[in-house]
C-alpha cells in the first residue's frame, strides 16, 4: 500500500485508528481456550467487530512468540484472514527488529514474503545497514523507532549530541532521512505533548507517524492531531488494551467494536476540523 | 547457567568459542532439502561435529523466522536437542529484542520459558524497562547490544553525549550497570581494536562480552584476547559463516568440526598464556 492509498482509506473510513493486536493467551476470555486456536479466534472476532472503524492492525510479535511455533501459526492465520477478508487494511508487524545487513534481509523476508505484512517496526540502534533491507520491497514500509512512549525512553533517546545539539531521537529522525523517503518510512513517535510534536513535525513534515500511548495510556488525541496532523493526515494512532480488553466476557468483540467506534467518531471530528474529509 | 559454571566449561573445553547457527535454508547443502526438517538436520550435524570445541551456540532468530512457524519448530527442536544431548552448552537467542516493559516480559517468556535459552540479545534503545523483564529469571542472561560490528554502528553508537562526554555505546555500558550485574548481563562488543577494548574493559571489567566479527569478518582473536580477557576469561567469541559454511557438500559437518577445532586450538594457547587453564 502506498501513502496515497493509505490516506484514501483514512478518508473513506474517517479514521486513522490502528488497533494493536497484543493478544495475550493469559488475558483473552477464558472460554476461548477450549477452541483449537484461541489467539486466532480472538483476533478474528476483534477484527470483524472493529474493521469498519480501523485503517490498520498491529499485532505485536512478542505475544505470538511467547507461544512458540503455535503462536506463529496464529499470527500467520491472522495476517491471511486480514488480507482475504479486509484487503484494504494496513498491517503492521510490531516486531522492533534490527540486525546487521544480511540478517535484516532475512527478517524482511520473514515479514514481507513468508508473512504478507505491509510494514514492520525497526529499532535504529544498529544504523543504516540494519534498516535498509526492509526498504527493498515495493509499497512495504519501515516504521523506525524514534521516540518511544515508555519510561525507559529517557535513558538514551534524550542524550544530546555534542556536535549537532540534537537529542538522540532527533538524530534518528534526521540521519534516517538519507535512507528512505516518505513512501517507505514512517516513525514511531510516542509524543503527545504539543511542544515535542511541533519540533518533530519540523524534521519530518511529510512522513506518517505511528503514535502509541493514546487513550488507555493517557495521551490526548486532540493534542496529537492538532500538532501532528499534516495534509495527508500523516498519523496512525494506536490503541491496544483500550479496545481489545474492554470486556473479558462473551461480549468482548462487541465491546471492542463500541470502543473502536467511539475513537473513530472523535477522529472524524478531528479530520473534519483539519479539512481533510 | 551462572558465570562460574560458564568459566568452568571454558576451562574444561579450553575454548571460548560460540558457534553462530545462522542456518539459512538457501545456503545449507542442497541435498538436505529432501529431508523433513532440513534446518534442524543441518544444525544437529553441525552441533555433533563442533560441540567438543564449543562452549556456546547462538541461533540467530531471523534465519528461523524467515520460514515462519516451520522455522520456529526447527528452532525449538534445535534448543531441545542441545539441552538433551549437550546440556553443558550455553545457548544464546540472538534475537535483538526490546519493547515496552509488559511486552518485553512476553519476549522473556518466549525465550526463557517456551524455549529454554540461557541468554537473549537485547537492543538498548528503549531503555531500562525494555531490558529488565529478561533479568527476572534465575541464571538467565541479557546480552545487551553496546557496540556492534557492522557499518551502521557508526550512525548512532558513536554520538557523543554533551553532558557526560560519553559515546552512546559507552552510555549504554555505564547506565545499564544500574539494571543488573555480571551474573545476569553480558554485552555485545564488536570491537577488535586494542584501544577500544581497553576503554570498554575499564567500564565493564567483570562482565562477559560476546564478540562477533572475529575470523571470517577479519577481526583478530589475539587482539581481542589480549585486551578483552579477564580473570574468568570474560569472552565468548562468535564465529558463524567461518564454521557452518566451510563446505557446501556432504562433508559440511566434518569441515565445520575442523574449523571449530582450529579456533579452539588457538583459544587454548591464548587461555594458557593468560594463566587461566
Amino acid at each position: 500500500m502506498n501513502q496515497q492509498q493509505l490516506f484514501q482509506q483514512i478518508q473513506k473510513k474517517r479514521s486513522f485508528l490502528c488497533v494493536g493486536l497484543d493478544s495475550d493467551i493469559q488475558k483473552i476470555p477464558q472460554y476461548l481456550l477450549t477452541i483449537e486456536d484461541p489467539l486466532f479466534e480472538f483476533n478474528k472476532e476483534i477484527i470483524d467487530a472493529t474493521a469498519e472503524f480501523t485503517v490498520a492492525y498491529k499485532p505485536n510479535l512478542a505475544f505470538y512468540e511467547s507461544l512458540g511455533a503455535e503462536g506463529w501459526t496464529s499470527l500467520e492465520k491472522t495476517v491471511k484472514y486480514l488480507k482475504t477478508e479486509h484487503p484494504e487494511i494496513f498491517i503492521i508487524a510490531d516486531a522492533k527488529r534490527g540486525d546487521i545487513g544480511n540478517t535484516s534481509s532475512l527478517y524482511a523476508r520473514a515479514f514481507f514474503e513468508t508473512l504478507d505484512f505491509d510494514a514492520v517496526t525497526v529499532a535504529p540502534y544498529m544504523g543504516e545497514d540494519s534498516v535498509k533491507p526492509f526498504m527493498l520491497y515495493d509499497e512495504k514500509w519501515v516504521i523506525l523507532l524514534a521516540l518511544t512512549s515508555n519510561k525507559g525512553a529517557f535513558d538514551f533517546q534524550f542524550l544530546k549530541d555534542e556536535t549537532s545539539g540534537d537529542l538522540l531521537f532527533e538524530s534518528v529522525l534526521k540521519i534516517s532521512q538519507n535512507w528512505g523517503n516518505e513512501e517507505n518510512m514512517m516513525y514511531v513517535v510516542g509524543a503527545t505533548k504539543a511542544e515535542k510534536l511541533t519540533k518533530i513535525r519540523k524534521i519530518v513534515p511529510n512522513h506518517f507517524l505511528l503514535v502509541p500511548g493514546v487513550g488507555a495510556q493517557g495521551g490526548s488525541l486532540q493534542e496529537v492531531s492538532k500538532y501532528g496532523m499534516n495534509s495527508k493526515c500523516g498519523l496512525l494512532v494506536n490503541s491496544s488494551r483500550g479496545i481489545i480488553y474492554v470486556s473479558n466476557g462473551e461480549d468482548f468483540a462487541e465491546k471492542a467494536g463500541e470502543a473502536a467506534k467511539e475513537i473513530q467518531r472523535e477522529m472524524e471530528v478531528l479530520l473534519n476540523e483539519a479539512g481533510l474529509l
